[in-house]
């Protein structure tokens, strides 16, 4: 065989290569979800504990830890089967360093446990812990959905990811409303802190719709109590919409939060079908690359016994019929892969918007001390006004930001 | 030291890696550049061969044809150098399908040489397959700008890449002139081309100046001389306003392919300068890597024995004073990654945008039967009449492609 036909076969087994490292980064991405899933638990009876001033969910935080140790410890053998040391991970700088937050995270859960069974937390710092802990977790998952180089694993991933982070808003939601309700009144922030949460979380559950197919699409509306829904939004309303310092009843709190908990455990069902998915298909790209592998050497073999023999350390010269065979194994395969890096391009402009309006939001919040929400809705106001797409404003925020000097 | 900090050490070895696949790549794109360099010149050579009917340039041609050898002798070492087994290189099956398709077309060249030294070729005719076998060329430094996880490193490869297609629309403006000139009169669609590949070469050098630094740009201008520049732009406007069938001095084909080469020449020695700037850059980048691993290990080992010993397989306990420094550490190199990969994006933009422009004229060319200038010039009319980017228009374009049917 020439050389040509050498570089042939180590482009598709360099395909080969990235397709096992995606479904390894895969199986991170399903323990890293169970994980996600334990400590949303825990943060919310976390708080109904703190709360309760230690009156409720004593035992239940105790087992839920316990529950939240054994995902720890899954996810923890998966970082270790992590390749660091071939340089063959892509993206691998990127991923170890969010892995070594998280796991300095995990380092610090059990002094955090510890304040909180000490009540030495409200349930707004415990909050903050676990949402800081699982956004480090989530950030694991992007950029497993950043590396991937196959654009049908790429669109699954991002469908994940985007599912991940809409249910970990809904958890959030999950907080900031029982909060609300306990306190037995509304004020404006909070409200205006819950209506970021929908709004965030809905934008997230568009994105998995649109990088989701229709199987996966109705698994998920099969999954969904059309009643818990009408419960939550009839509550969100009650929430949302009461006057400021106007009275709420304080047993909504506990109503809100198993209605909001059915539809998050349900999510996690949704969940599992999509990881189960994601698994499926890395397999099924791998098999079918590796039958691709295999035919393209049968038939490269072939056309070197047509050929005959050449001198040893002599390039095998090819008749002109086969000849034109090779050049059209070459460029459609060239084709395919420019094809497969287009597709690719475009499910990753997703992710990369993702990555534009979350540093514009940091840079309004850092430059004019805004919270998070009102960086937000700055963003989205600038949008409407200007009558253009978030990320263009958002894009437009980033470069005005260059322009100006350093440190301003 | 606890995982966590193997994780942090793991990422920036990682980093190291792809740095030092970058240098490895920059040394293929050097090889390739002078492979690019040798084949424009027989080109040209091999043009006024077969335009004298085999009177002149008889004795160049064969010269010319030894050092194209020489140069390919170079690529194929440097093919052989590069990493096919470990899965190591980054966008290997791409850059692996682009060596295959260079390796094919070196291996047709003595064919094609045969054919023109028995005249069996229009100069036309030679001049395509030439042109064929430098983009193949060009995808391949294409494929190594495309693969940089290395803002500054990216920045200076989009340069080099958009320098080297410059130079090679220039080089097939000096053919496109050539044959004008020799051919007595004028047509419009050889004028119609000769204006595209001068706007296509200001583009490419547009973006080799957006990217480029002052040094480079000043070392850039004092390799011009302003007489060339200014007979070669007396000669254009001779040639593209000639009216058509008007005659037009044979001689002039002479003139104008020496004033060329001149200028092309020019270019070689600043796309060396570029070259060995891409160079220096890696290896800079590689040894600041370097030192940043062994401070790093440095304050970590420093950090363990301030924490003292822990039984073995227990993780170390660090005090809160060095939990803030390590955790200091972790955010500080993960925020670096992310402002890296932030940067990047906004570098590879430029190299996405071109994948699009293309795409589009290819739709263009094949939906409707277009030459690829007719192609461009349709869409650069297009965005002149609404205003838009080209970027825009050429993403339109396909966006309306795909909504269509299949085959349509």
């Amino acid at each position: 065989m020439t050389s040509r036909l050498n570089f042939l076969v180590a482009a598709r087994q360099c395909e080969i290569g990235e397709l096992e490292q995606l479904a390894r980064t895969s199986e991170l991405v399903g323990v890293v979800g169970r994980l996600v899933h334990a400590l949303q638990r825990e943060r919310g009876i976390s708080n109904i504990y703190l709360g309760s001033h230690g009156v409720r969910y004593g035992d239940q935080r105790l087992q839920q830890v316990l529950e939240c140790e054994r995902a720890a410890q899954d996810v923890l053998a998966q970082f270790d089967l992590l390749d660091t040391e071939t340089g063959r991970v892509r993206n691998g700088a990127r991923l170890f360093s969010r892995v070594a937050i998280v796991l300095h995270a995990l380092d610090t859960l059990p002094a955090l446990r510890q304040r909180i069974a000490t009540q030495a937390l409200t349930p707004r710092e415990a909050t903050v812990a676990f949402v800081r802990l699982i956004a480090g977790l989530l950030a694991v998952v992007f950029e497993a959905a950043d590396s991937a180089t196959d654009p049908e694993i790429s669109r699954a991933l991002v469908a994940l990811f985007n599912f991940m982070q809409g249910k970990e808003f809904a958890g959030q939601e999950r907080a900031c409303g029982a909060a609300v309700f306990a306190s037995g009144q509304a004020d404006l922030p909070s409200q205006q802190q819950w209506r970021h949460l929908i709004e965030s979380q809905d934008s997230c559950f568009q994105v998995f719709q649109d990088f989701s197919d229709a199987a996966v699409l109705a698994a998920c509306h099969a999954s969904q109590d059309a009643s818990v829904r009408a419960e939550q939004e009839r509550l969100r309303r009650v929430g949302c919409t009461a006057r400021a310092e106007a009275a709420l009843d304080p047993g909504l709190s506990q109503t809100w939060y198993e209605c909001c908990t059915r539809r998050i455990d349900a999510m996690k069902t949704v969940e599992d079908v999509l990881e189960a998915n994601l698994r499926r298909l890395c397999e099924r790209r791998i098999l079918q690359a590796r039958e691709e592998l295999r035919d393209q050497q049968a038939i490269l073999e072939d056309l070197s016994r047509q050929a005959g023999g050449a001198g040893p350390g002599m390039p095998t010269r090819y008749g002109p019929h086969l000849e034109r065979s090779i050049l059209g194994m070459v460029q459609e395969q060239a084709q395919r892969l420019q094809a497969m890096s287009d597709e690719l391009d475009t499910v990753r402009a997703t992710l990369k918007e993702r990555k534009v309006v979350e540093r514009a939001k940091g840079l309004l919040m850092a430059h004019r001390q805004l919270t998070e929400e009102e960086a937000y809705k700055t963003l989205r106001q600038m949008a409407m006004n200007q009558k253009r797409r978030l990320i263009d404003v958002a894009e437009a925020v980033l470069a005005l930001a260059q322009a100006l000097p350093a440190g301003r």
